[in-house]
C-alpha cells in the first residue's frame, strides 16, 4: 500500500481519553505517524457520566467519536480494537486482531474500579467509568423504582426503595445528591403505591468525612446540604460485605436492593505489563518526563500514571491528565529533534463537586466557593470544557429543562434487569 | 390497603405503544381503574426509531417514561413487567411476578419481526422493533466502518462496506436511504484506509417494487431518488439465505458483514393466547367493535389485531393503533354505561417514507407529494406527533445540526460487537 508517511517514526497512543487525546493534539504537528487505538469508538467527557447514569443526560450527550474529534489532524489513523497486551522489548502492541509496531507509545489506559479483593461485590455494586457502567447503573436506579411500584409487601418494597452509595469522593457524592434529587422532585406523583419521597439514600464512607480531596470546610458544607436532602451519610464506616439485599457495615447491616460502587479505582492492567515498578494501585511509577524508566521511547500518562510532586501524589482528575498528555507530546516531539525531554510539572488548579441541581463546592487555587455560587462555576467550568460545540448546547438545553422542570431527559432503561 | 378506587371495573391495558396509550387517554374521565403493563418503561415513537438505528438521535430523544405520561391521569398504575400469560375463562393475567385481575382486558402488544421459518437468521439480521433492537443495530453499522478501517485484506474490507437490507417497506427504504447519507456525507475524511463513499448498500425486496402500499409513481420516484444515492435496489429478489459473511438470493450472493431485517412481521405471541382465529402473521380476527369474538370484555387492537374495511386489512400503521386505542376506551364505557359499542370505523390519512434529509414520499388523501415538499410534509407530521414537547424541541435541534453539518449526534457504540 502506498504511504508516504510510512518513514516517520510511528507513535502509538493507547486511549482516547483526555491523557490520550491531549497527547494526540500535541503532536499534530510533528513530523510523526500517529495511531490511537481505543476499545470504544468515542472520547467520554468523564466528569458528567454521573449524570447519564442518573437520567439527566443522554450518553451521546457527553460523548464524541474519537474519529470525528481528531478528523483534521491528517497524521493519525484511529482504531477501535482492544489492547491485550504490550511487549516493550520488542516495541510491539497485541490487540484482539493484530500486532502493531511502535517507535514511541504512549499508555493512556486510565483506570478502572476496584473492589480491593472483593470482587465477588462487583455484580451487586456495579461502578461506574464507562457508558456501559453509566447505563446499566441507570436501568438499576430505574428499575428499582418500578419494582417498588408493583411490589405488595411493604417490607420488600422498602428495600428497592433503599440505596447505598459506597465511597464519598466526588463521584459518590454527586450520585448521592442527583439520586436523593431524583426521589424528591422528578420521581413524585408519577408512582401511585410506591412513595419515592420515602427513598432512603444511604452514602458510606471509610474515612473519616466525604471529599477528603477538598479542605475540611467544604467537607464540612457538603456533607450538610446532603442531609439536608435526606441523604444519609454514614463517615468512618466501613463495608465488610454485599450481596443482593442490602450491605454489611460491621455488625450493622443496611438493607437495599441497589448498591453503587464509588470507592476505589485501581490501575488499567496493561500497566503491570510495563515491567515496570507499579504502586498499590497499580499505577506505574515513571521517571519525571513520565517515560518508563529504561525506556525513554515509552511514555505513561494520566490516571495510570503514579506521579508525585512536592511530596504529594498527583490526583488522577481530567485536568492532570490533560497536562500528562500535553507533556506527553512534548517529549516526544524533543525526542525527535534530539533535544532533551523536560519535566513533568502539574499545574494543581483545584477541584469541585456538585451536590444538587444548585449546588457545589469549588476548592480552586485560594477560592473556596460553595452554594449557588460555586454550583455557577462548576457549571460554567463542565460546559466550556466539553468537547465539541454541539454537545455544549445540548447539555445546555437539557440543563435548562431539567432545572426549570425537575425532569429528566433520559430516563429510558434500556437492556435487561434480571433482578426480581 | 386502603383504595377507594377498589370498587371499580379493573381495566387492564396491556403494551403502552401508541394503542394502549391512546386507550389509556380515552379512559382518563370513565369510572374506572386502569391499570397500565408494559415491559418497557417508556412509550417508544417508533416511526423514527430508524432515526436511532441510524445514530442521528439518541434514544431518550424518541421516548418518555409511561408513567410521566400518564402521570395526570389519577385512575392509571403503570406497573413495567413482562406478561407471560393470558387466561381469558378466569378473565387474569400472569406476569412474571403475579396475576392480575380484570374486568376488561386490553391487549395491544403489538408485532415484532418474524423471519418466516427462518429464525436462524436472526443473529446475523436483526430488525427494528425496539429500542435495545436500535442500540443493537446502531453498534452493528457503526462497528462495520470501525473494522473496516483496521482490516488490511481489502476483498474483506469491502466486505465490511457491504450493507444488506432486506425488505422495501418505509423501514427499509429510511434504513437504506440513512445510510447511504452515513457512508456519503458523514463519514468521510473521517477514515484512513477504508472509504466509506465505496459501501455498497443493497436492498433486496421480493416484491415487484419499493413501498408496495404506496401509488406506483411515487414507488418510482424512492426508487430513482434512492440509485441516485448509490443505493442498489433489487426488486424481485428473494433471500434464500443468510449467514455472517452474507445473503444468498437464489443462486447469486452479495458478500456483506452487515444485514439488517425490514421484511416482516408477525404479532405478539399473547395472541395465540386468547383462543380466537387468527390470521398467518397471527393477528387476532376481531369483531367490528374490536372485542374477541364471544369475549365482549377483551379488546384487540394495534398491530396485533386483523381488521378488515372495504375488502382490505386496516394497515399495521401509529394512526392505526391510535384509533383503535380511542376506539376501545369508547367501547368500555359504552359497555359500563350499558349501551351498544359502535362498531369501528378506519380513518386512513395516508402514509409516508423518508428517504434522505430532503426527500421523502407522500401520499395522504387525494394528495402524491415527493421531494423536498415531501420532506418538509414529513418532517412537519413526525415534529407534531412527537409526544411531549421537550422531545419535539431536542429533536428539531439534532435534526437542525445534522441538516447544516451532516453530522450525527448519536454516533456512539454502547454494548459489544462480538464479531471479528
Amino acid at each position: 500500500m502506498h504511504d508516504p508517511g510510512a518513514a516517520l517514526p510511528h507513535v502509538v497512543i493507547l486511549g482516547g481519553g483526555f491523557g490520550g487525546l491531549w497527547a494526540t493534539r500535541a503532536l499534530s504537528r510533528a513530523s510523526v505517524r500517529v495511531t490511537l487505538v481505543d476499545c470504544a469508538n468515542h472520547h467520554l467527557f468523564q466528569p458528567l457520566l454521573y449524570q447519564v447514569a442518573a437520567a439527566s443526560l443522554s450518553g451521546p450527550d457527553i460523548s464524541a467519536p474519537l474519529r470525528h474529534v481528531v478528523r483534521k489532524q491528517r497524521n493519525v489513523t484511529v482504531w477501535m480494537e482492544a489492547v491485550s497486551s504490550i511487549d516493550v522489548g520488542a516495541r510491539r502492541v497485541l490487540t484482539d486482531t493484530q500486532g502493531i509496531d511502535y517507535d514511541y507509545l504512549i499508555v493512556a489506559t486510565g483506570s478502572t474500579h476496584a473492589y480491593f479483593g472483593n470482587d465477588g461485590w462487583e455484580p451487586f455494586a456495579p461502578g461506574l467509568k464507562t457508558m456501559d457502567d453509566a447505563l446499566a447503573i441507570r436501568r438499576r436506579i430505574l428499575f428499582a423504582f418500578e419494582a417498588a411500584e408493583r411490589e405488595p409487601d411493604p417490607l420488600r418494597r422498602s428495600e428497592w426503595l433503599s440505596f447505598v452509595i459506597v465511597g464519598a469522593g466526588p463521584t459518590g457524592v454527586e450520585l448521592a445528591g442527583t439520586l436523593a434529587e431524583m426521589a424528591h422532585d422528578t420521581l413524585p406523583r408519577e408512582f401511585r403505591r410506591a412513595r419515592p419521597r420515602d427513598a432512603s439514600i444511604h452514602l458510606v464512607e471509610a474515612g473519616s468525612r466525604v471529599l477528603t480531596a477538598m479542605p475540611d470546610a467544604l467537607s464540612t458544607v457538603a456533607r450538610r446540604k446532603l442531609e439536608r436532602m435526606h441523604v444519609q451519610v454514614h463517615c468512618n464506616t466501613r463495608v465488610t460485605d454485599i450481596d443482593a439485599t442490602g450491605v454489611q457495615v460491621g455488625d450493622a447491616r443496611i438493607a437495599a436492593r441497589t448498591v453503587l460502587w464509588a470507592a476505589g479505582v485501581a490501575a488499567s492492567p496493561l500497566g503491570a505489563q510495563l515491567g515496570a515498578q507499579c504502586d498499590r494501585a497499580g499505577r506505574v511509577h515513571v521517571a519525571p518526563d513520565l517515560s518508563l524508566p529504561g525506556h525513554p521511547e515509552v511514555l505513561v500518562i494520566g490516571d495510570l500514571a503514579h506521579v508525585e510532586q512536592d511530596g504529594k501524589q498527583v490526583p488522577g482528575m481530567a485536568p492532570a491528565a490533560k497536562q500528562m498528555g500535553a507533556h506527553a507530546g512534548k517529549v516526544i516531539r524533543a525526542r525527535i529533534a534530539a533535544r532533551a525531554p523536560p519535566p513533568f510539572r502539574y499545574r494543581d488548579f483545584g477541584s469541585l463537586a456538585s451536590i444538587s441541581r444548585s449546588s457545589a463546592v469549588v476548592a480552586v487555587r485560594g477560592w473556596r466557593i460553595s452554594g449557588v455560587a460555586g454550583w455557577l462555576f462548576w457549571l460554567f467550568v463542565h460546559i466550556f470544557f466539553l468537547i465539541s460545540f454541539r454537545n455544549r448546547l445540548a447539555v445546555m438545553l437539557n440543563w435548562g429543562w431539567s432545572y426549570l422542570t425537575g425532569q429528566r431527559s433520559a430516563r429510558i432503561i434500556v437492556g435487561r434487569d434480571e433482578r426480581k
